[in-house]
């Protein structure tokens, strides 16, 4: 039997109790480590569940299936994976794969970012399709997570920014000799996401224009009068940081208001962003708004009446 | 403290590690029952916790939380609910009155429909919007999900359906007189869901026509014309029914296949439905296609290539 067991979000005790009985008694227990992380020492998890675990990279899981899944028509073995395992990413090949070889399967859920966003206060009724938002460098900044977002926004909707994450990335010098040596794992930024996003937004507003061509002032002129799907001053977001975990944080505030905030106050990772939609209700104003930057004086309840068009609301408790 | 406890999706031991360790401690153990069940008795919850539970109906959690959070402040409360306690329905008011009182809360989350739903093999990054679909009566058939499932669909995002259930219906004599007698649990099949939808979809495309209007021909001619958001023959969907539980059953296959099912096909409850969006990959085909009415038979792959655009591609495992 494979066990495809979710770890929830912060640390050993997070697993549930029928996953923690069944790695107990699984011969071999590999973690799935390239998606995400949990907040805790693998070698914790190794004295939790009286069991050494091995660390399935990428390749492993991808290429090493078959190692994975030996005799695993009659021994027990345990997949685990961080957060849902069939929640941001999947791990569907691995289970076409087990089916493909006769292997029984059993999932084991747990908790995701994907449920546990509602912390934030917003109804997860509310969301649109979630997005991913990948490390920009100078000359790659790719921006297709944009158009997803868009269709988002355009009907109200909020959207849950994934942040990238590298954890066995290989320098160019390293890739090009071949060698399996990893540089120290990244984890982007609220900082850097709002950064990121807002200049895609220019970008997508400012398609090169020759200064010379006699058209580039109406062309100019039409992208400032563009639907501006992500203004500083007028969307409201979220950075959710470390959710589940005891140290959990989040912020709201105006995209600028986020963008202004010092690189620490959002503190370790992971984290995540969420871009607040039309269509919010003033209980998920309320919620939310106990933590916007700047408090009552914040731009938060400005923006929500004046671009959002949602009035707080008193709620008599 | 108010320890808000999700309990996952199916027994006792669905709860977390955490989880358990902090309802063994609680004074009280609230059990929230009115937005979905466990698959297992409260009195197994009780045995497995040590502690009595005390039911809490809507009436309960809305009209008496004072009840709910007396002597928080010093005392450990636990407030269970099913699924992720943020998830689906989220108890952001308790949260927000516990925080008015000065209480400290504490958030455990656990697995929700909303992230097990990766098991029918589609990606949670395509999902839209999630919608409610409520019971229908002769005289109320009320259809506002459609316009988000329509949002959903016209970016090809798939979407969740979840079905009404009433666990403390009164009928309508027993109202009248006052009296607290609640009729036996009613929770939505597949097959009265899929029946509903399809209800709705003729409704909106032909609105009632007068037949001695010289224009109604043209009526007709137009909804004929106008674009069929579920369309029995070309519109692809799945049943889900008791995700993560041991006797979880999943059906894929055109809303005319599923709605020619008979009703036992899809088992005891809880039952959701998925609509597919039209943005589906070929593994999110494969994985899902091995549920499908008919098998190799079935409409599921044809109607993907040729209305979905998606061609079966061969997996080599």
């Amino acid at each position: 039997m494979l066990y495809v067991i979710g770890l929830g979000l912060s640390d050993e005790k997070d697993i549930t109790v029928k996953g923690l009985e069944a790695v107990k008694k699984c011969e071999r227990v590999y973690l799935e480590a390239y998606t995400s992380i949990l907040m805790v020492e693998k070698e914790k998890l190794e004295e939790f569940y009286g069991r050494p675990v091995i660390t399935a990279t990428r390749e492993t899981v991808e290429l090493e299936a078959d190692d994975i899944l030996r005799d695993a028509e009659t021994k027990d073995i345990a997949f685990l994976v961080v957060g849902d395992p069939l929640g941001a990413t999947t791990h569907t090949d691995l289970l076409l794969r087990a089916d493909a070889r006769g292997v029984p399967t059993q999932t084991i859920h747990n908790a995701s970012i994907m449920t546990a966003l509602g912390s934030t206060g917003l109804q997860m009724y509310n969301f649109g399709q979630a997005i991913s938002l990948p490390f920009y460098t100078a000359s790659w900044t790719p921006d297709s997570w944009y158009d997803r977002l868009e269709e988002n926004l355009r009907f109200g909707m909020h959207t849950l920014v994934l942040l990238d994450i590298k954890v066995r990335e290989q320098s160019e010098e390293n890739m090009a000799r071949g060698r399996l040596v990893y540089e120290p794992p990244r984890f982007m930024n609220p900082f850097q996401a709002f950064k990121q996003m807002l200049l895609t937004e220019t970008k997508r507003r400012n398609p090169e224009v020759d200064s010379d061509d006699e058209d580039a002032e109406a062309v100019l002129a039409a992208a400032a009068d563009a639907p501006r799907f992500l203004d500083p001053e007028r969307t409201l977001a979220m950075s959710l940081s470390r959710i589940g975990t005891p140290t959990q944080r989040i912020i709201a505030g105006t995209l600028a208001e986020l963008e202004a905030l010092d690189e620490e106050e959002f503190g370790a990772p992971l984290h995540s962003v969420v871009v607040v939609g039309k269509r919010i209700h003033p209980l998920e104003l309320e919620f939310a708004g106990r933590w916007c930057v700047g408090g009552e004086q914040g731009k938060w309840w400005s923006v929500a009446k004046d671009v959002y068009g949602v009035e707080r609301e008193t709620f008599d408790y």
